[in-house]
């Protein structure tokens, strides 16, 4: 795989981004954890948690998608800065095997275009401390307009 | 749109439906109520509720995942009789407009095959009383080999 | 399933578009035929032609990609007016049933959501003459900014 | 991203591959050279040819849709042997960028999974000689029954 040509700054790093999400996103922001950020990507984890799982103890499919879709969303804030009103697009996931039990989920995120309206990336889900993917997601966010020049809102 | 040519006879109302939720999903059933039920098609209301919400008070991404989800899974379950394993195998989703605040979304499903191992689906979810529809969603169901001739699990 | 409100008025009539058609992609215009144009929607045929078989004598996934493509594209024109340079940026397709030898294709395809920036579509693909669709896609165009105000290039 | 665990043998070698593609799919056939080929993974180029061009002399959506569509084909075929009768059911694909005029694209793909009744992929397309990718797909393809064994057809 080519590593993306990355002119860009970061603008959040890792504690950035998870106050971020604990001050928007206050209701979801215990399922995860950012293990790892880098440019144009980031490794987030899905603390395992009874509320998230289907008959058999595996994760549900919502779980699934709602990591894929925070892990792009940091992804994201981390190259252009916080900007809550971005907003999730277009997603096609597959799930192509049953999660572990009993064990936390890693996505691993990757933007692939980071345009001035429009961010693409996808993810691979694995069970912890398992080789084959249990998932894989692309999603598109748009971005809103460039914010006002105002260092309170814009950094 | 052409009406699906059906033959096959429906095998769970809605009755039979709720119950299976209730049974099999209790830790989402609360979310959900089944307002229609048709050959190869259901409506289905994703109750507001605040654990649903991002910021601006609309309704995640996560939740209207969810929402097709069961949906389809509704549908496919009314066709066929109850089936805990049936699995998503994919799903595309495209976010086209910002809920309103304070409402139900309703999700309109329909199945547009349903194979003997594969089932396909699609959706549009509307905010309860507006036209424009916020997204719509495909998704795709693997559906287990036939259980046993036993009329314990096969009904 | 709800009608979608329309305010726009639609700024191309069938022969204009399959002028636009002919004139701008010279090298596939031969292979669509519009049979109809609505407010929002159009229904396009894919002309049956060896060039667009696989082995066993059905169209090809390519083809049908092609004919979604090209109709939601068109159905996007007949709203906006003429502008080459919109692009398609998704596309989510499933091929549910091997489509029918020996007739052409017919592509109903809808305008879900079209905003300033993007649009929404989907469409059911059908052999001639059948009821099952053989697939269903969905599509998302990028509209760029309004041209400037020009009669000959703006319509 | 983790190396996908391999306990499966290759059934199918790049001139094995060429020579199929030439046999089954002659109309096509000329449109594509197979680069390189691993386990789970082939890299196919789509060469230059005026009549996958769109206006502006990009290759046109449905042409990298086909070349998406062939690599995960032949990567399947590589590791379960020659059948002509898999079929894709489903692909996702972003257009991310124009590709550059007047030059091959190069499609990187790779199995996520590849199972007994689905195999699931994903391609990333470069306009040869570019290191941001123009287009990244995903595609499901189901996988016919095994065949009687027969060296003749089950090699």
């Amino acid at each position: 795989m080519k590593t993306p040509h990355l002119e860009k700054r970061m603008k959040m790093d890792r504690a950035a981004l998870a106050a971020f999400l604990d001050a928007e996103f206050a209701q979801v922001a215990g399922m995860f954890a950012i293990d790892d950020l880098r440019p144009m990507g980031v490794t987030v984890r899905l603390l395992h948690d009874e509320r998230h799982l289907r008959p058999g103890g595996t994760v549900s499919g919502p779980a699934m998608f709602a990591l894929a879709d925070v892990s792009i969303y940091l992804a994201v804030l981390s190259m252009i800065g916080p900007r809550a009103l971005s907003v999730t697009t277009n997603c096609a996931i597959d799930f192509m095997r049953k999660p572990a039990a009993g064990v936390d989920l890693i996505c691993e995120a990757r933007l692939l275009k980071l345009g001035r309206q429009l961010a693409v990336g996808d993810c691979l889900i694995y069970s912890d401390g398992l080789e084959a993917p249990v998932a894989r997601a692309s999603l598109t966010y748009a971005i809103p307009p460039d914010p006002p020049a105002d260092p309170a809102t814009a950094r």
